[in-house]
């Protein structure tokens, strides 16, 4: 269930996000208005911008899909100087490829994985804790303020670019 | 899984968003601001604004536990009608009183219930499908979309108020 819940979905998430760029550039193009506007723009004057919102949201996936198998180190490394539109579809593209290469054998010690970060110290979740608790509610967190920064700039977008198709039955 | 990634997180999430509209209120008092300012507030023209936001955020969570538990007649009814933060923080308490019903055996079937809703015709998702992809991001997204609302407006918020405690064990 880890698995689904974040490899899979992480992944969709990200696809999602890179869709809802693709017409924050084609708004942009549209209007005539340079994509850094939009890439800078904030919803309060200590939020995160755009561009920031975007890199945590791939750094989100990528990290809590690899301390969850076990492989932090394996984590591909982002400078965080993306300062286009192209340069973020690249890193989450990247993110994309990253978490294609996991299985769900990969996740069979991840729910009593520790997971620790530097700035919680000496403390540690477990994986199942860190997973539900931590992971889950930041990934959403930042595709959700990204896609929030957009819709107050005035970019046409609707809950279905954010949730991406469903797999219904009939 | 199921029933800790959806009653036992969606309780911790609208506990979480109670307290940050606590902060909102607290906000309002101090600035002297009508706090049905906030309330009407929203990002975009034509998006919900808070209270439609705090009230999506309930339904979700006590719709998609009731669906999951295959008890969806026993979730309470709710009005649309609260137009103040302590008639919003009712909403969200009578929401968590009802999560609290629920045990991990009446999630014995989840996964593969069949979930239908109105709009959505003939066709249905399974319990797991509808959790991972329909259920879990549209509650983050409705408390997250709140916060940024509030965040906004200036309310001192961050992101620890969204996550609530984390189980850090040492």
């Amino acid at each position: 269930m880890l698995y689904d819940l974040t490899v899979v979905q992480f992944s969709k998430m990200l696809q999602n996000l890179s869709a809802i760029l693709d017409k924050a550039e084609a708004f942009a193009e549209t209007k005539k208005i340079d994509p850094a506007v939009l890439l800078s723009s904030r919803l309060a004057p200590d939020q995160f911008n755009l561009t920031r919102q975007v890199q945590i949201a791939c750094d989100t996936a990528k990290l809590a899909v690899a301390r969850l198998a076990g492989k932090a180190e394996s984590a591909p490394k982002h400078e965080d100087d993306e300062t286009t539109l192209a340069e973020l579809q690249v890193r989450i593209q990247s993110v994309v490829d990253y978490l294609s290469g996991f299985t769900p054998e990969d996740f069979a010690a991840a729910e009593t994985q520790t997971i620790t970060q530097p700035r919680w110290k000496e403390k540690y979740l477990t994986g199942r804790d860190f997973a539900l608790q931590h992971a889950v509610p930041n990934i959403y967190f930042h595709v959700t303020t990204a896609y929030a920064i957009l819709r107050h700039n005035g970019v046409e977008i609707g809950k279905k670019d954010y949730l991406g198709s469903l797999p219904y039955k009939s």
